[in-house]
């Protein structure tokens, strides 16, 4: 048993830095670097913004910092950016019985069941900052069931599951649910819109292989 | 074997019109008649539509005969309707190396995974109109796989449909894959746009119990 | 924005007419006429049919104006084509407590769920012609929990998806369902035979490729 | 380090008789016997049976020595119990490319998916006595992968489970494959009904509760 | 008709000896034997045993008759064999709310699940020989859910497929559930602990191909 | 138009600090701060550790700052918690061929297929610190597809991820494919034994809704 008892000098879990040890440094770890230089993986040139679009451009950058790599990929067509940023900025912008905070709360569930690396990165990182929460934005990406929400939350993120997982198997019931807990009928539509507007975009990017900004993954820790 | 005898004086199949003998006639079948007078089951009240909107309407009136459902649900919201209406007119109808056919195609084959009742029965009907072929609408329906396609259709619908059941899984060789048979970056985006709004559309759809206009279930029958 | 101005003459629905554009007329569409003119994939001569099938083909071909082809498919041996037929008739036709409607309107909600051209199509039609209302038939082969049903029908469904999709999950929990909705305990057995036999029809016409007649869709429009 | 000690001295595995030790032993396990004395969950009245189905009933009773659960739960109407034997019997037993232990296998391998107690059972010793290898059985019932097969023999079992989970993602390469393999169209068309028939007979088994007669249980040990 | 009647000299189900018939004759069937000689399909040599794991393996051989094939698969390593039957033993063995027969049935079912030959082999062969009671093993592998037993244990082996199938989904509720039928939390620690163990021992045993010790499969019948 | 000329001074993503506004700051967010207090959801007082379990106690706390939540979890009962440590510190530990990032790699990514809080929590921890690359934790979290890999790393994990998904379909060719990226038979047991051991340890967390010590959050950000 000396084997065992030299394991009790083992601390069984994660190392404190960078490293651990000989075996696994970063230098040698053998793992690629994941810098996502590329927007997407679809070589398409740039178009002509119109000046609407640029200044909406020069927004961000001056805003945020920089410009969302989704609306680089859709810069290849000012028209197609531009019906995409009116539809996305009503949907998670615009007046609703929902707050930004629950917007982005459905955007990260549903982007959760698809799995998409885009959206969970850069929609975990508004949830996260909006609340000022760090632990809701991964419960969100993780298992948002593992997470403490009122009654009312919960009810609208299972709605929003489901929308994802079987809408077909949506009935009156499930809206008689959202209405109990005290969402009205206006309130429905914009779990609805969110929810589906996510299941849209978590294709699109998984489709083209959108990749995150990368200052994100650092917001709100 | 009396019995088996007056069996073979019966017909296996379908009846040749309605009711097709005292047990089951229309009448009084006990089944509700399937009657879709409501657009939704959210009630919202119809909101101002701008200029634009109205115009808008009074051409889908004007040409087609009557106006979209889709488009009344949207009504409740002059902006959310016009970013919608946007939206999807630059999909579905702006210059594309997709034809509105196939376009189409991918909206129906995506609506019957999602098993939508609303986006089966409007754009199974654009189909059967556009390519003047009923079966073809029926076998975007029902079973896609069972259709006569070129290669290159097959693999644009069978892109749809992995982006539709496990986007996550989708990989550069998949993007390859439509590239081998002809199709361009811009056209991958295009079909990546179509399959992730119709992912969008049916869970909306479903989400708010949206009812298809009746005249399309005898559309280009 | 002259560009969206533009796109606002554009009506965003459905072609009222076959082509609807030079861009997807149905001679130059590229998608191929879905005739089907094969009975099945599979290459077996017809046999030597005994006189009482004669007859049964026969008696279809006067009373319906053809042979299904499912009937055809069985026909390169007569012993299996006697065992289907009786078996089937038996099933759909023979006195029971559900009516003949009801039959078929789980042999297109099972067929759904597999996914079966023949059976949606053949039955699809069934359900149109029995009860008189084609959106039935739609919504049945669509997604039936978007139909107006009666409480006994929705149970009496629900039930045979269940079958359908998890048959191993089904306990007398589900059967005391069926008896307070007011089945009895036979006419259990003959939604269990009706689901299950289309289990096993839809499973043989998707690996034999079977097609159906081309006039079952136009049957009940 | 006592307690392992101690436990060092027990064994990690079965026991080697019944009981194994006061804590479970079969008197006082406090799992109710699993006696099957009921054929099935219905409560049908057994019908008056034809006098072929009679002879049926006495020739599998003198050779079989019990008369196999599945005809008693169809006997309550003679008209279905004949359409059933007739159809049955024909699938399993008449002359066929398929051995009877090839049909047999394909029935236990769809039932395992289907996880059907009757028929993993009644087919289960079927294989075992059929092929005189108890361990041939236990591998259809709990996973057909990991058992030793020739080529032929899996591809046939492949397409069987494929037809039993998606049926609707058969092709033409998928009967190609078994045309490799050396099967003809006719031995494709007899897998196809064999695996179809199961389809059904494990559901309605299922929806009913029907249980084996126990002395399969024994047989081909 | 002559055919029918000769048919019905024919009996419909499984032979009562083996063969059967010359078709399927054991000798010729075709089917090759499945003699499980190898422990797993990693070649691993067999490491050095300390004296306790020596000690393990005599008393396994004297009173077993045999040493279980999963403890020879780990013994390529002393200290993983040492470490995963000290696991083992602790859960199935020690002291606990669940009597070992309880323990067995969870083992079986998740294994069920997972369609594990070896474990569904082994640990089947418990379940018979703890219970006294071969139809339990039997259901424990093919269908749980279709035999007796108490509600107390129904609602433990949900539990653990619940775990086996959708970890993520359990919640306070489900928890709340096993309390309410008498379960204390030490006891839900001790069935999380088993079905938690078997899936991980069902992919192992999966991964590496390994197979049962051949007395297992008569055992307890 | 008067309202988008409105929109496009509205930034369409993220927030730099937070709050982000009224409607959603974090003191009103209305979401419930999660705090995870509790080391699991299960109440078994603490009992009483060996010397060995003790040291190893004060260890981890030394050298880490904190005891892991899994280990507190399991200290209920000194003799599981040592079989525990002891399984878990060979698996993670020991010399293999595998690195030990690479092992937190396959935790991670059987933890996400799992939606496991806990455990994507503390290993995905240890895979930003052990490679030094915060996006490469959030990478198998989230969707290890979409990660730049070696091509015997992605191999890797795509065997962790189909023992978790379909172990029952493992078979010798995705043995071979292990083979022929370059591992051994013995580094083929190790991917098991870890992947397999995640597939436990996930399972168990969910079940009792183990939670992570809050310090994961932060590290190697």
């Amino acid at each position: 048993m000396a084997k065992k008892a030299s394991k009790s000098n083992v601390v069984a879990e994660t190392p404190t830095k960078p490293g651990g040890g000989g075996q696994s440094a970063p230098a040698g770890s053998g793992v690629p670097q994941q810098n996502d230089t590329r927007v997407m993986a679809l070589d398409l040139p740039a178009g002509t913004l119109s000046p609407a679009m640029q200044a909406y451009f020069d927004k961000c950058q001056e805003k945020l910092g920089f410009v969302p790599n989704v609306l680089l990929a859709y810069a290849f067509d000012n028209a197609k950016l531009e019906a995409f940023a009116a539809f996305y900025n009503d949907l998670m912008l615009a007046p609703s019985g929902l707050s930004k905070l629950e917007r982005e709360m459905i955007a990260v569930v549903v982007s959760a069941q698809n799995r998409c690396y885009y959206c969970l990165t850069a929609h975990g990182a508004a949830v996260r900052v909006y609340s000022g929460d760090p632990a809701l934005g991964e419960l969100m990406a993780m298992n948002y069931r593992a997470a403490k929400l009122t009654r009312k939350q919960r009810v609208m993120l299972d709605f929003a599951v489901k929308m994802t997982v079987e809408s077909d198997a949506i009935e009156e019931e499930d809206r008689e649910g959202l209405r109990r807990v005290g969402f009205s009928d206006r309130d429905i539509w914009d779990i609805a819109a969110v929810a589906g507007f996510f299941n849209m975009s978590n294709r699109v990017a998984s489709a083209t292989d959108m990749r995150p900004n990368a200052v994100y993954h650092g917001q709100g820790r």
